[in-house]
């Protein structure tokens, strides 16, 4: 069987939004890996049910079943250590980065543009979207994207550390980009594939830091479905 | 003549409290390297004039001499390659942190601890730091000072990242710290020189992180001048 990955995706099955499954796309185009890249949608809990979790990326590798997108990237790094590292020295190194990724930009980034992702999904998947986010929020979809335009400088500030480094290395990797681009990269990528406003002004670091990214292995990125 | 290393003190010679300064205490211990720590105040700009810098840390190392604290940790695992690496791995990996603690710790840590530093300085630079800060901030101390109550909750939100990675390691480094704990760690070594407000919970696992940095090289950060 071919290396297969899910991932989430919108009613266009080539519509794929997570920032987590991209991780994986981009980890494994790192690695020179091949995967059958295998659309899935939020309501279909019962498809990885043999995986034994109810998200993704899931991913398939000959005997193996692995989620999570961290224990994916370590098990690749593990699996196949003759190819590119994506944890180039201490694992630990890129965790700092990791749980800046999860724990301050997704947070702030979903606010800018969860309101957009209801329309990208088929009408099952989108009143289970629309219910579960607006609990989260306590408030309407509608709500949420009313305070976008409000919200951006303080986005853009946050960004501060990404910019400080990707000012002065091409990527958080150094000369290479490594997984800590891939993650924080994923957050930008899920962006411009669900919604079309605005994150980054052209003369900001992390613009054209994200367009070395979308350049990446053939355009592996920047030639889906997005808005941008 | 021994390895020097310049640090800010205050009124009292052994309250040394520059989160920079702190780091490369650390990072000279961590390289099992000895050093004779010079105190320096803020208005003593012409003692540093042969380093070619008004600012500290500035280290003096037989024919060397360096200023910036990157610079010098840098130096230090070039110059001392057998002993402890402060970088392992590529030293990009560890940019991303040094740049959260420089854009997003220290600017959020200012505000709660600036206004007991003057008690802690001689006449003459307390003048100094307070119209510098008063300056900078563009209010008395006094009026910064009466914000913090209000604004720990963010600060203590904002240690996200690091919570994450400490509560699932020792140290940013992994099992032992290098100089992403060290960095960090200024910050807060900073703050319990020279100021009493109280900036953590005891249950929170940045806390206990604290506490191990301070247990490390005998006790070298915990035994000196401090609030607690």
């Amino acid at each position: 069987m071919p290396r297969q990955l899910y991932e989430l995706a919108g009613e266009d099955p080539a519509r794929r939004f997570s920032p987590y499954c991209w991780r994986i796309r981009m980890a494994l185009a790192h690695k020179g890996l091949e995967a059958e890249v295998i659309p899935w949608r939020f309501t279909e809990t019962d498809r990885l049910a043999f995986a034994g979790t109810d998200k993704v990326p899931v991913l398939v590798d000959g005997e193996r079943t692995l989620h999570d997108s961290t224990v994916i990237a370590e098990y690749l790094d593990q699996e196949y250590p003759k190819a590119p590292t994506l944890f180039r020295g201490d694992p630990a190194a890129r965790a700092f980065t990791l749980a800046w990724t999860n724990a301050v930009l997704h947070p702030a980034l979903v606010r800018l543009i969860v309101a957009d992702i209801p329309a990208l999904l088929d009408p099952h998947a989108r009143s289970y979207f629309i219910k579960n986010r607006e609990a989260r929020f306590g408030m309407t979809l509608a709500q949420v994207a009313a305070g976008r335009d409000e919200q951006l400088p303080q986005f853009r500030a946050l960004l501060a550390p990404l910019r400080h480094v990707v000012a002065a290395s091409n990527y958080l990797g150094g000369t290479t980009p490594d997984y800590a681009d891939y993650a924080v990269f994923g957050a930008f990528q899920w962006a411009r594939c669900v919604s079309p406003f605005k994150l980054l002004e052209e003369s900001d670091p992390v613009f054209a830091w994200r367009g070395r990214m979308l350049d990446l292995f053939g355009g592996l990125a920047r030639n889906v479905p997005a808005f941008d």
